[in-house]
């Protein structure tokens, strides 16, 4: 399954190490804050901000790529702390080579020769004007399918910012007794701002960000020969995929599976495996990806779940990853863990 | 991996079939909970209720058994909803014989021959109250490592019910606007009370509960021989076991092992296997097993994180596992997932 990792990760394959270390290091963040090698990544509604890169003029597709702003750019926003979401990402794994000698004065944090790299959330108003001011850049929107879109290293810092700054959109209160909170620990943790509310004594999970681990299954005929795919209403017509749900409390990965198959499509499940699993920032959920080997064969599609499924045999499913949409129908993307794990049961090269 | 899914599965092996399609049924949701083949297990302060069975008088550990309730044992609190917190857990999987056939009356929701289980969460007062009047049942406390002393199957039932009587307990009012909320769909849902909250726009996390991942992974000495076992300050003296910590937004399983490996003991981590997973419901966590190969062997602690890391020997674990509390240091029970990791590495059976 090597070859697979190297392909699914596509949300995870960061340029950066998270140095959570440094998000109690309060004089070191507030130095990085400042240090003009910084690196800030701008978000609007938790859409970041890019421009069109490379090959704009040729026949190809432009490259969309992420605004890389610096302390410069973004003051501005800094100095209102009450309007904005400062998230510290990391720091960039390789050094860059040159700039570290010539940094000059400032204190000593900032000469370590980390870059380091922070996602500003922006109020809505701010972004507007920041767009007039910046006629080349936009903030992606809708988000999917086109954070798919991003390079694959840029991808895995906007999965982790947007994850990180959805859980502060819908989490500004405290969930245990309903008072403000404030940011603390780079963004990584929100305190309740009342004095001895519970969530104060111990360590509770109120305060931390979101993860919402999701269960993803290719699911396989009996007779080893057709896969299960279904879909939803609200996908484009034509397009199958993978079955899917949230794992629940005091549920094992294999139970999910099994629980949430029989749901959707009434069909049995009986041996699980893990394949390889993917971030997916929409709001932030941990995808598994599994294949799972049906012990019954008859589909009872559960309407209120999903619009149909259908066992595929595995020779539909190759044209349909070789072929492209010309045929009857069609899976999602080749960055997207459904795909991975499609070409995974045909036996495919997933880099391809 | 087969014998180690069996075992690892203490806190999933359940006897129930959650049965969410219920969940939206009041109708039957009530017809069941007036029901007298119902039965309800009574919790407080997220301690279940037990009695101990079996072999008392006998020469073996008492077996801690969960106390099973009916209805009229419990029906003065269901009189006063605000006092409690009530969630529907899921049918029996095996129908009792006879019952079915004898239930007279009622409505026809009644009828389906189905054995609904019930969390029921109480307050201390009347937790009390309830002792007092039961000399034979105990709530469980502290939870750890008492839990571990339930039979596989209520195990599991206690994991479902503690995970969401603990999400009840911590997220009553709204993240998003910091109202109260109200419970909805047999206490897998809260819904905000203030009108135009965002929360109540869309499908979102905040109502759902809260599933925390966590990796928890044996790490494996270059050379083979040896892996590499943690202990935090608070832990029982000599106690030893896997480094394990929470998988962070836009992070993947195996870049979690990696990071929280070098983070807590200095040590670089390759390769990454998964083995299996275990809910933990303190409060809600679900851990995900690994293996994993370590590419360097220095061990540098950060004792913010844990007190102490070594290198142990497999004959040194081979020991520990078969000779017990005689040895130098000891690894925690054969129900905690811990120990299947490392039984799965020495290549014992771990359903020993
Ligand atoms: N969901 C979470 N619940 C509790 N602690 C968390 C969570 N996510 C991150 N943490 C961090 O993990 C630490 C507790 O880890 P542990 O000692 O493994 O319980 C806390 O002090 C937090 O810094
Ligand atoms: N953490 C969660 N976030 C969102 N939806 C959840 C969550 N847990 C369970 N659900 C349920 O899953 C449904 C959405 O599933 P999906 O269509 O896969 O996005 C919701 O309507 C909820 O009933």
């Amino acid at each position: 399954t090597n070859e697979v990792d190297e392909c699914e990760n596509y949300f995870s394959r960061t340029l950066l190490d998270r140095k959570s270390d440094k998000r109690n290091n309060c004089d070191w963040l507030q130095a990085k804050e400042s240090h003009p090698a910084t690196v800030y990544i701008l978000f609007s509604d938790l859409n970041p901000l890019v421009t069109l890169g490379g090959n704009k003029e040729s026949s190809q597709q432009p490259e969309v790529r992420l605004c890389q702003l610096s302390h410069t750019d973004v003051k501005d926003y800094l100095a209102q702390p009450e309007k904005i979401t400062l998230v510290f990402l990391g720091v960039e794994l390789e050094m860059r080579k040159g700039w570290h000698d010539n940094a000059e004065g400032g204190p000593v944090e900032d000469q370590d020769g980390l870059v380091a790299w922070f996602a500003l959330g922006i109020e809505p108003v701010a972004a507007e004007e920041f767009k007039q001011r910046h006629e080349n850049c936009y903030f992606l929107h809708p988000p999917m399918p086109a954070l798919l879109q991003l390079k694959e290293k840029e991808a895995g810092v906007v999965a982790q910012a947007r994850s990180v700054l959805a859980w502060h959109s819908r989490y500004k209160f405290c969930p245990t007794c309903g008072s403000a909170t404030k940011i603390e620990e780079g963004g990584y943790k929100r305190v309740c701002l009342k004095e001895n509310c519970p969530s104060l004594h111990g360590v509770h999970n109120t305060s931390y960000p979101r993860v919402d681990p999701v269960v993803i299954m290719q699911v396989i005929h009996p007779d080893g020969t057709k896969c299960l795919l279904g879909r939803q209403k609200r996908f484009p017509p034509g397009m199958f995929t993978c079955l899917a749900g949230f794992i629940e409390p005091g549920e094992t990965i294999e139970d999910a599976v099994r629980r949430e198959v029989e749901e959707e499509s009434g069909v049995k499940v009986g041996h699980v495996q893990y394949v390889s699993c993917q971030p997916w920032p929409m709001p932030s959920s941990l995808m598994i990806g599994c294949l799972a080997v049906a012990v019954s064969t008859e589909i009872k599609v559960d309407k209120n779940e999903i619009e149909d499924a259908r066992w595929f045999t595995r020779e539909q499913v190759v044209d349909v990853l070789t072929k492209g949409k010309q045929q009857a129908f069609f899976v999602p993307p080749s960055r997207a863990i459904a795909h991975q794990l499609i070409k995974h049961w045909v036996g495919m090269n997933p880099n391809l």
